[in-house]
């Protein structure tokens, strides 16, 4: 990695990933910590991943030529207003967010043309929040999708590559907007799921919301784990993912309709039917090595692909 | 444990694993499988977990002290009829079905009265199914939850009890109704959401599917996993849970819609709002040992409470 000093805004448990990231792959790199918060910035520095930390974001991107964004997606254009008159000639800014069509827009007006923004996310996470909830292994075996601009040059793209391969994720290039609806697919919509459903246990009466959650371990824990993830970085996704998210949905909705008709009209055999489809998707999922048989809610290692970015340069 | 012979009619998931408990802890007792399939009496003996196994089921409970019905809750009534005759007398019944009163409807008019008759439902389970899948840990440190009817002879409910004592199973005692409605909650609406929400999925363009599958761990694979039950025990489920699923589907689709009003409309305040309290719950979960910081979607062993009994037997 040809980084002599890189700043990360928002040590929460991206950023402070990241950060750990660097300080064992990239010793030699001076690292500096932007963050609203003075607490987050005493943290980062007790915990020796930042060897300065500041609030003032502007200057905690001067001399850094790789800025990361590890804010929440709502944040990232008002961010890029704040740093740009801070930033180093030939800077790569780059980002980590759940949605990337909405963090362009709101980010490019901001950045001068003598800097490079090479929009990433790395799908990886834990319900747990903060610089003390991160570790180096996060990216581990995991997708780090980059989402470059048509404008973007490929020495740049390369940089933010390399970061992600050190992290240990598998590299994968997609357009903004696919990313965008194959993500309220995967991830926003399963989250709003579980945030909804976990709601309205949370509205039960008291005698029964004890039970809830003494007898939660079949079926209703696992969604409270996914319930448990940051509300601020979870509001920005659904107000920023409007479009994807509403369409995914309604058609969420209407199947779910479906299954109500069939329960009360007792129709056994279009509920094994569709009972029998799902299971044949776990199936591929469990082919695309992104379950595993014993570890069922763990991704096993992936070989690492180094010729994702060859195809890339390619192409 | 009081039982010469025990005979368990369906030899799946369940029905392996308790036969395995018993060959553990009380391996005097003679073991006969009843099982419609012939391939699963097969592997019954073939897996050393019966001693005898036959697609006979009347003659299957012949001379047996206690028959467990660990088949799907929709056969629970047809089997009672069927194994009516070969009851011998003194005999004690027990289910393991998700859903007690539609079993207790069900079951009791086929019984004679010299036999006696304990619905019961052990919170255990995994995505797989058939003998092969069981295992006698699968109980261990999970809740059995005892759902006596009034007439129930005390005796009766004792060696029920100690059979999932010696599973290393936690024992609750509850009126049949209110297990209905707790499990339609905690159980029964999280899988019709996954198999909901996986369905949508499987419906889309087969390019966007190859993506969703690949990307799946952002997410949408913990569903997968919830949504790969069996699908015939489920069917039943939902048909005979019909009331309190609908009356919380309803509650949960309300609620759905309020968030999409909220995406809809811009209000990051009412989301934020609602993903800190969904947050509080999980923590909820937490304290209640029904789930573990560093392995999320696990229960951690729980200690044993033999007082359970006790506290029953004397109210």
């Amino acid at each position: 990695m040809a980084f002599n000093q890189v700043t990360i805004i928002g040590f929460g448990l991206i950023g402070s990933s990241i950060a750990r990231v660097l300080r064992r792959d990239h010793p030699v790199a001076r690292l500096v910590c932007g963050d609203i918060s003075q607490e987050v910035c005493d943290k980062a520095l007790a915990l020796g991943i930042a060897d300065e930390a500041s609030t003032d974001l502007t200057a905690a991107v001067q001399g850094s030529d790789l800025v990361v964004l590890a804010v929440p997606v709502g944040a990232c254009g008002p961010v890029a207003q704040i740093i740009a008159p801070g930033l180093k000639k030939g800077a790569v800014i780059t980002d980590v967010g759940s949605v990337k069509q909405a963090v362009i827009a709101a980010v490019m007006p901001h950045l001068p043309d003598y800097v490079d923004f090479v929009p990433a996310h790395p799908i990886a996470g834990t319900e747990h929040s903060g610089p003390e909830a991160g570790f180096a292994e996060l990216f581990q075996g995991r997708w780090a999708i980059i989402t470059p601009l048509p404008e973007t040059p490929l020495n740049a793209i390369e940089k933010v590559t390399k970061l992600w391969e050190a992290a240990g994720s598998n590299i994968e290039f997609m357009e903004p907007r696919r990313h965008d609806l194959v993500l309220a697919i995967t991830s926003h919509l399963p989250h709003l799921i579980a945030y909804t459903i976990v709601g309205t246990a949370s509205d039960l009466e008291d005698h029964l919301k004890a039970d809830v959650i003494k007898f939660s371990a079949s079926g209703f824990r696992d969604f409270t784990r996914i319930a448990a993830s940051d509300p601020v970085m979870w509001r920005d996704i659904f107000i920023n993912n409007q479009d994807a998210v509403l369409e995914i949905v309604q058609r969420f909705t209407e199947d779910l309709t479906g299954m109500q008709r069939a329960i009360r009209w007792g129709d056994g055999q279009a509920l094994q039917d569709m009972f029998a489809r799902t299971r044949a998707i776990r199936r591929q999922v469990i082919d695309a090595k992104q379950a595993d048989y014993r570890y069922p809610n763990q991704s096993p290692a992936l070989v690492p692909q180094p010729e994702a970015l060859r195809k890339a340069s390619g192409s």
